[in-house]
């Protein structure tokens, strides 16, 4: 077995990386992992409210958005715009050589939109290729990739793919060539075997528990895709999942995803 | 003197930018150019709709946008993510590997607030570094940077920075290691001696032939600071600069800026 470089690759999602405050923190502790590293963010909530403000109606099924055209440019300007030009302005004062990036950006996730079934998710774009190469490229230069939930068609059209996904499909396209560790942080400290109680934190978790806590309606609603995209990760070469908070996923806190 | 490559730095502003029909001609002819290339882009007119939208309102003072921090917002969505992405996912789908960037990433373009004066421009960025190195390296790769009208402060903060004048100061840097040409590309085919005769384009214009046109009001608003810009260029080591149209820049024809 060859030694393989440390790659972190941290989604960041929720209030973390909307409130100004938790962002700083989290900017703070995802500047100083040692080894090359990627930020992946969200920023829901904030398309969200600029939707409201605008008059465009947020249409959800299962907790994933209905892409309309409106919707992909508010989407657009958030995500691509917003959310990751303050990122890359914050790790930039940190002396991190932050570069923002969409999927259109070096041809870097090209997907496909979402073939209508009963539902029709508009312009949301399912992964499917990812241009890795680039992004050695730039790791190798000491740049830090900052990711936006954003995929294009290669046709000249932009569309809205979940951070989670990815997050997860980087983690396990780069796991051909570095070790990578993936790291799912939001609000909460891991996942809750007990919803109401912040401290009831699993410490490690196998996919069959998963699917246990899933049916008893403990684990549940946002939570899931993180859990599903975390196992293909741990299944297809990712060394470690973790679902954390900025305050502890630099102490490598929260819950682990274990393959058994 | 030693052989230098070519880089075609194309600025493009108003109209040609924000209508589809326009953008994609552009962009084709943008394409079509050989050798390096760089191009930077305007938005004010969708930054303008989007804050009318949103009831914040425009304020201008000769023709330069007073930016309080939702004008910084705005101008953050549109250019750095609206704009930038429909560019780039543009360009990538004829098959030129674009790059979006503001100012902020890869540490680009560093400006400073603008001091208060007599106007307060709020969050407008003049220019103090650029980062040429970065540049190079990227174009090196074949890498197609396309540069929003944004910079930021070193500190965690995104500034807005006039577009003509971020293409006249990547000219100049650049202009050290490449034989630069520096087109304005804009709705007419270039500077009018009469405003109101489309077909009367100056073929070229010399500094004091310039100030004379201004002084008889001839020449007008936007058109001046794209000139004093351009004069910049060429007395600072840049090979061409030409005001021109999307259909008559690849020709090189439009107005040519002469230093004597």
């Amino acid at each position: 077995m060859t030694f393989m470089d440390r790659l972190t690759i941290v989604k960041v999602g929720g209030k973390v990386v909307e409130e100004p405050e938790l962002l700083n923190r989290l900017l703070d502790d995802f500047n100083a992992i040692s080894g090359y590293k990627i930020l992946v963010h969200g920023g829901g909530k904030t398309a969200t409210d600029l939707a409201n403000r605008l008059g465009v109606e947020t249409k959800m099924v299962d907790g994933r958005r209905i892409t309309d055209l409106k919707t992909l440019e508010i989407a657009t300007m958030v995500y691509g715009g917003l959310i990751n030009k303050r990122v890359v302005a914050g790790l930039q004062s940190r002396n991190c050589n932050a570069l923002g990036l969409t999927g259109a950006d070096l041809d870097l996730i090209r997907a496909r939109k979402r073939p209508v079934t009963d539902i029709d998710y508009g312009y949301a774009g399912d992964i499917e290729n990812i241009n890795s190469r680039e992004l050695r490229i730039l790791l190798a230069e000491n740049v830090t990739p900052v990711i936006a939930p954003l995929t294009h068609d290669g046709a000249g059209t932009m569309l809205n793919t979940n951070a989670d996904t990815i997050a997860s499909r980087l983690a396990v396209e780069l796991s051909h060539f570095y070790k990578v560790l993936l790291f799912y942080c939001f609000e909460k400290r891991g996942v809750l075997s007990n919803p109401l109680d912040d401290n009831s934190v699993i410490g490690e978790l196998t996919e069959p528990q998963f699917l246990e806590y899933q049916e008893a309606g403990i684990i549940s609603s946002g939570m899931i895709p993180k859990l599903y995209n975390g196992y293909q990760a741990i299944h297809n070469g990712v060394s470690e999942v973790l679902i954390t908070n900025p305050e502890n996923f630099c102490k490598g806190r929260g819950t682990r995803l274990v393959s058994k």
